[in-house]
C-alpha cells in the first residue's frame, strides 16, 4: 500500500512570526537596487533583521547586512525573492532545503511563483508580517545519478523539472522508463521531462504535457518530440521512484538538466532517478492567492466567469 | 489541509474467500454462451456459488442459475466479466456501489480492464480462487446536477469520465469550470471532459489529455478543441469537487454523457458537480498484473526494455 | 499530371475602378448604424453608386438606396462588409460566386479577414477607391452530397471549412476518407474538418490541424478526437477530389456543417465530396497588408523582428 | 503572381529504358551481400549494365563493376537502393541532383520510400524494366548559409527536412522566421523544423506537424516546443524563400542539420535561406503504389475501407 502524504497546506493562520528576512534580487541587475532599499527601510520600520544577499550590494544599503544565501538559508525565517521565476528557482532549491518559505515579488511582469507586483509590495508585505497570508506547499524533485552501475553520493533537486535529453545531432538514443521496479516504456525521442506540478506550466507545457494543479503529489513523464505518436505524456504518484536509463552506443551523447539551470553529461547505461525531496517548496501568498488566476494571466486564457464567483 | 487517502492497494495475500461468483457477459453476444457454460462448469467444480446474469441465458446453463445483474451485486463475493471495456463499464458501475470485486475476461483482443485472455481463462481464475492474485482500487466519479438552480438528488456515476458536450451545430456555447469554490477559466470548446484515472487511456486521451497512472487520485479536465490554444489539460486532486456550468443562450443545446453509455440534455445555467466517489471499482487480476504492460500493447508502443527487468 | 493553377495574385495596380459599392453590416446589430451611414456618405462623396443591405436599413440612409444582398452580388463592383469574421464568411459564400471583391472592416476587434479597424476606414477606404491596394484570392471550399447512392444536384461552398461530426451521443461512428479513387484512411473520431487555408486558423486550429498560408492551393483533413493516435492532419493539393463516407448503423447520425452555418443531416454510406470551387474569394486589402502580421496579433505571438525587415 | 509549377507526375508509359542500373546497399551491412548478388544477376540477365556501389563488393560481385557513388549519378539510368529511408535519404540527395530515377527495397521492413519487399523483388523489378512502373517526383529542399552577413556559396539539400536547433543546454535562444521579405514570427523554442512534404512523415510528424501530402508543392515550419502555445506549425508555399535568422548573444549555440545526417554549427545573427530545389527527387514504383496505403502501414492506421475501393 502506497501512503499518500499531504502536499498543500493552506492557512490564514499566523505561521510564526517573521523576525528574520532574507532579501535576494535577480543577479546582474542594478536596476533592481532602489527596489531592494526599499524594501530594506520596510522590514527594519516593521522591526525585523534584515539579511540582503550580497550581490544586491549597493550605495544605499548597510554594507553590515550583506551576506550569503547560504546565511539566509540558515538564519531567515522569510526570504523575499525580487525578479522573476528564475530568481526564484535559482535560489529556491536552497532555500527549500532549509525550509525558509518565499514570497516572491516581480520586476512587474506576472510569475507563475512571483506573484506580487512592486506596486502592491508595501502591502502585500505588511499584510504578510501581520499573519494575514496563505501558505503552500510545493513537490520538489531530488534526484541522483548512477553511473558506470554506481550511484554517486550528490543528491540534485529541482523545482521545475529534470530534463534527460539527447546532445547528438544525428544519432537517436533510447530512453527507457521504469516506475520502482515496474518497466514503463522505452522511448526513441528527443529526450524525456520528468516534471514537478510547479514545472508543469513551464517546459513540459511546450513539450505537451498537462497542467499539474499544485496540491496534487504527482510527477510527470513527458517524452519530448518522440519518435512512436502514442507515446504520451504521463502522469504518476508523487511517492513512486521513476528511473530513466539512457540506452545507446556512444559515451556523452546525453545531458541532464536540472530547472534549466544545471548540467551534466549521460553515457549510456546511465541511470537518471528521480523522487520526491523529502522536503517542500514553501511559498507565501498575499491574501487572495489564486492558482488558476495566474494560469488565467499567463496562459491568457480570457475572461473571467459570467457570474461573480458567488453564484457558482 | 487536504486528506488525500490512498487509491491503490496490491496485495497478494488472500483477500477473502470467494464463495460465490457471479457471470456477467457482452448483451447480445451469443457467441459467448460456450465460454459462459464453461466458466461456470469450472467454477462449480470449485466448489463455489455461480450466479449467471440473465442475458446469458442459454441451453447449457441450468435456469435456476439465472439472476438479475443487481442480485450478482447484492449476493456476489466476485464478478467475473467477459467481454470488452465497455461491457465492464456497463456493470462496472453497479458492481463497483455494491463492492464486488471484478475479473475481466476479453474475447480474444486485449482490454485496459478485460485483461485475461479466453485461452489463459482457465488459470487465472484456479490462481485468483487459490488466493493468488493482485487487487487494485479505481477512483470512480461521482456526478449530481443542478438545473434551474436546484439540485436534483440522483447520483450518476462514472468509471471513465463525464463529458459535457454542445450539442448546437452552429452556435458555440461556454464551459465555466470551477474547483471547489475557485474558478478556473472559461472555455470556449466543443466540450469538456472529466476523466478518472481509469479514463485517461479513453476518451480523454483522444481529446489531447494525459495519460494517468491508475493509482493517482485525479481528475483530468480537458477541453475538446478548445478555441484558445492555450487552454490545455489540467490535472487536479481527486479530493476536490469540479463543477462545470452551461453558458449559452438558448435551451437544450449541451448534452452530459457518462462513461459515453447515459446521456442527459443541459440547459443555460445547469450544473455539473463531480466529486470522488465514497466507494471504489476493484479490479482483481492474476499474478504479474502490469498496469504499464497493457498500455504498451494497446497503445502499440513497441519493444520492451533493452535489459531484463532485473537490470534496472 | 495535376495542374495546380496560381491561387494568389498580389498587385498594387488598378483592378478596374470601383464604381457601384454594396455595402453590408452584421446583422441584428443597431449599433453599426451610424458607420454604414458615415460609409454611406463617404463614398457617395467620391462618386460612387452606393447599395446598401436592406438589414442596415436606418433613419441616416435613404430608403432608396436599401437592396438585397442578392443586387449587391449582381451589380456592385466592390462590397464593403462590417462586422466580424462571421458577417464576411456569411455573404462571403455568395459575393464569391458573383466574383464581388470584399474589403472587411471590423468593429473594434481585429479580425482574420475583416483586418480595417473603424478608425482607420475613411483612409482605407480612399486608398483603395484610388487603386492603392492589394488583392488577393482565397481558395473555396464546395461541397456536393450523395445520399442512397445518388448525388443532388445542390452545390454548397464554404469559405472556412466542411465538418462532418458524428451526431449520436453513444455510439462511434466512422469516417472513411478519399482521394479521388485514393483510399486514404478509415477514421474513427468525432468528425472530420476539410479546411481551407482560410479555415485553418478557424475551427480546424482548435482541432489540432496545422495554419496553412492563403496562397497554398490545399485542404486540410482533420480528424476531430480520433480513436488512434497516429490519425493526424493531412494537407492534400486544392486540385484533388476529397471525399467523406460515414459509416455506421444508424439513420441520421451524422451532420455535415458548412463555415459553422448551414447543416444537413447524413446518414450512414452518405458521401460528402468537396473540390476547390471554380471561383474565388476575391479580398482586398489597403496597402501594407501582411497575413503573418494578423497572424501575431489574433494568436499572440508576442513581439516582432529582432531587427527591422530591410535587415532580413 | 506566384508561378506554381507540377510538382507531381504519375504515368504507367514507358519513362525511357533502364539500361545501365546502378546498385547501392545499406552501408556496413554485409548482410545484404547476398541480396545485392542476385540482383546483380538478375539485371544482367535482363540485359542491363551493372554498376554497383564499391561499399557492397563481396566475392560475388565482379570487381569490375565496382564504381563510386558519384559515377552511379553519372551514368546510371535507374538506380536500386537496398536498404532503410535513411540509405536513400544518404544517396538521395546526391542521385537527385543528377536526376537518377530511384526504386527502394527495403530488408523486410516497410519504409516510407524503400516500399518493395525482397520477397517481391524480381516481379517488381521485371515489371519496372518492362516500363510498367509509376513514377513520381519529390520536392528537394535546397538550403544556403548566410554567416557574419555574407552568405557562402556552397547548397545543401535536404529530401526530408532542415532543422535549426538551439544546442545550449541552458539559455533559450529564438528563432525569427521569414518568407521571402515578409516576417513570419519571432519563436521562443528548442528549434526549428523546415520539412518538405516527404519529411513531413519523419521528425516533423514527432514535432506536432502534420502529414504533407507528397504531390504538394509545400514546406512545414515546424517550431520545436514551442514556449507559446499558439506557435504552431505553419505550411507554406514551396515556391517561397523561408529563412531562419538565429537571434541571441553567444557564439555556436545553434546547430542546423540536414536530413539528420550533416550538421554545421551556428551563430547569432546567421540566416538559414531553404527554397526548393531546382531538381526533384525522382521515386520510380511498381504499378499499384499508394502513398496512403504507406502510411496506413507504417502509422498503424488499422483497417481498410468498409467496401470496395470500386463502390466509393
Amino acid at each position: 500500500m502506497y501512503s499518500v502524504a499531504p502536499v498543500f497546506l493552506r492557512s490564514d493562520k499566523f505561521l510564526g512570526s517573521f523576525s528574520i528576512v532574507g532579501l535576494i534580487g535577480k543577479r546582474r541587475d542594478p536596476s533592481l537596487n532602489p527596489l531592494i532599499a526599499s524594501l530594506c527601510e520596510l522590514l527594519q520600520a516593521r522591526g525585523c533583521e534584515v539579511l540582503v544577499e550580497r550581490s544586491k550590494a549597493s550605495s544605499a544599503i548597510d554594507p553590515r547586512l550583506l551576506v550569503e544565501t547560504e546565511e539566509i538559508a540558515r538564519r531567515a525565517d522569510l526570504a523575499i525573492v525580487v525578479g522573476g521565476d528564475g530568481t526564484l528557482l535559482g535560489v529556491g532549491r536552497t532555500l527549500a532545503a532549509a525550509q525558509v518559505p518565499i514570497l516572491g515579488i516581480n520586476q512587474g511582469r506576472l510569475g507563475f511563483m512571483v506573484d506580487i507586483p512592486p506596486e502592491g509590495m508595501q502591502d502585500a508585505i505588511c499584510a504578510v508580517l501581520d499573519g494575514d497570508h496563505d501558505s503552500e506547499e510545493r513537490l520538489i524533485l531530488s534526484a541522483t545519478l548512477e553511473r558506470n552501475g554506481e550511484k554517486d553520493r550528490k543528491v540534485r533537486t529541482s523545482v521545475n523539472d529534470v530534463v534527460i535529453r539527447n546532445q547528438a545531432t544525428i544519432r537517436m538514443i533510447e530512453f527507457e522508463t521504469w516506475m520502482d521496479r515496474e518497466f514503463i516504456s522505452s522511448h526513441r525521442a528527443d529526450g524525456m521531462i520528468i516534471s514537478s506540478p510547479t514545472g508543469s506550466s513551464a517546459y513540459a507545457l511546450s513539450g505537451g504535457g498537462p497542467l499539474l494543479h499544485p496540491a496534487l503529489s504527482a510527477f510527470s513523464l513527458v517524452p519530448i518530440c518522440p519518435h512512436t505518436l502514442s507515446d504520451r505524456p504521463i502522469v504518476v504518484c508523487g511517492e513512486q521512484r521513476i528511473r530513466v536509463i539512457v540506452r545507446g552506443s556512444q559515451r556523452a551523447q546525453a545531458m541532464v538538466t536540472f530547472d534549466g539551470q544545471l548540467s551534466e553529461t549521460l553515457d549510456p547505461g546511465d541511470v537518471v532517478e528521480v523522487t520526491r525531496a523529502p522536503y517542500a517548496l514553501k511559498l507565501i501568498h498575499p491574501p487572495g492567492y489564486s492558482y488558476f488566476s495566474i494560469l488565467r494571466n499567463k496562459l491568457r486564457w480570457g475572461r473571467g466567469p459570467d457570474k461573480p464567483a458567488e453564484r457558482a
